[in-house]
């Protein structure tokens, strides 16, 4: 696909939101102490040094729209991450995926031992909640029930955690496109969506500008997820930083085992260039936004 | 010990709040849909039909000091039942504790698999907040708020997470009576304290209200855990409804092994007594929390 123009300011954007949503997970990840400093250390591993903090800067990017306190946004992009961080260390475990390696490094139960990463992934998880209840999120309390209250739906058994059950229940079975869609949407595209809205709500947006970033997000992730099961199916373990090909190993059917390589790589474009549409109604401040959903689907790794 | 004459009100007080609290988890735990109904199952498998429900007990007896609506209430004690919920689940798993029974049935692992036992715990636990941080639990947005950061901070890591992996990392080992203690408190008493806390945050209850609840769970908390284990060293698997015995295979240090099974005893109903005594302020309202303080120790299961 061509390289879109904006593309040229993501990557410094992406790289800097990187940083900085670094900067906060390790001020607001516990420090190792007592004799309980292995759970901590873990909490660490798993969270810190890694990815490309997609979903923070979402958090930010969506924030910035409606001028939202950057503190707030770094405390929100962190507890989104801290999510995401708990969700991949459970999905590694021996009982589910059983991933070896992460990122490139040892997953958490491979680096520590499998009850240490359950307890981080559950602390973690623990933790992004404590994060969004605090003061230091948002200044009005009912925009941070809304932060828990959202966070809570797409990340339990109707959003992430529902998706990955669905995943294991389709495992030798064929499930059909709108299932594998139903469960995208769930395991991943409802925490990228939460992502943007975040933004909206911190920001206090209208019903139609909060309705876009949703859209948005949920277009978004979806041509997200499709791009991963690409590199899963054309990728190698070097450039993912995790084993590839694992999909079709285990028999998982995929967008792109059920369409075929070709449509999926069309299906993913036109899912970007909708996520880019709902964004018809911002002006150049969501070109970050815009680059974004190009990016979603034109990245190596 | 003499049998406190309140406690033959306590007794049908516990049963109408087993079933009261029973109904609402039936209500608010997600019914079984979709390809992914096994989490759902799970999960109702794990938080149903069993335990005394003494969490939820608390919750809605200090509530009720403050004339705390109960439907909120109820919303509430369903949090803290589905946080405990989650918490044995998890602690049963084969890379934890590895138990087989629990209340008597198979634990969630047993009766479901290991990768669902996982995902049901994660969801319970993500559920407890979703229902905290609804409109339903509370009127005032920062009273929600408060509820979901009290029960982030005695769940995570400085709390029950914290607390079990300290219970892993002194296995083998010889911690002293300040380490057990401190142990004692995160893992269990947290919780127990925070079911007494937000009955208060709930009612806008003085500070001095509401640390004499906060104090009353934590020596009752640590009773409770006393008592715990004195009936793991003499009882049998019967009354206790899973394997007794079990830190003493373990070679794990209590209270009990460390001090003897008659002090224990003594420092049980100690903290029993100094737990009635910080509700001294509160008049004969708190009478069934102070038989609750009896019953923690006299309870033969």
């Amino acid at each position: 696909m061509a390289r879109d123009p904006s593309m040229s300011l993501l990557e410094p954007a992406l790289a800097e939101a990187a940083s900085f949503v670094e900067g906060a997970l390790d001020t607001l990840l516990p420090k190792p102490a007592g004799p309980e400093s292995r759970l901590m250390e873990a909490m660490r591993y798993a969270a810190l040094g890694g990815g490309k903090r997609l979903r923070g800067f979402l958090v930010l990017q969506a924030g910035r729209l409606f001028g939202v306190d950057r503190r707030g946004l770094a405390r929100v992009a962190a507890a989104v991450e801290c999510m995401h961080a708990y969700s991949l260390v459970h999905d590694d475990l021996p009982a589910m995926d059983d991933d070896d390696t992460r990122r490139g490094k040892p997953s958490t139960h491979k680096a520590f031992d499998e009850a240490t990463a359950i307890l981080a992934g559950d602390a973690l998880l623990t933790l992004s909640f404590g994060l969004l209840a605090s003061p230091e999120a948002h200044g009005d309390p009912f925009v941070r029930c809304e932060l828990v209250a959202r966070l809570a739906h797409v990340s339990g058994h109707a959003g992430m955690v529902g998706g990955q059950m669905m995943d294991i229940a389709f495992e030798g079975g064929a499930p059909g496109l709108p299932e594998i869609t139903r469960l995208q949407r769930m395991k991943t595209a409802a925490l990228i969506t939460f992502c943007c809205e975040a933004g909206a709500i911190m920001g206090k947006a209208s019903a139609t500008m909060r309705n876009a970033l949703v859209t948005y997000g949920q277009d978004l992730g979806l041509a997200f997820q499709i791009a991963d099961d690409l590199l899963d199916a054309e990728g190698n373990a070097d450039e993912m930083g995790k084993a590839a090909r694992k999909d079709d190993a285990r028999g998982k059917r995929t967008v792109v085992s059920v369409m075929g390589a070709e449509r999926a790589r069309a299906q993913a474009s036109a899912l970007s260039q909708q996520a880019i549409r709902h964004l018809d109604l911002f002006d150049e401040k969501a070109d970050l936004l815009r680059a974004a959903a190009g990016f979603a689907i034109a990245r190596r790794a």
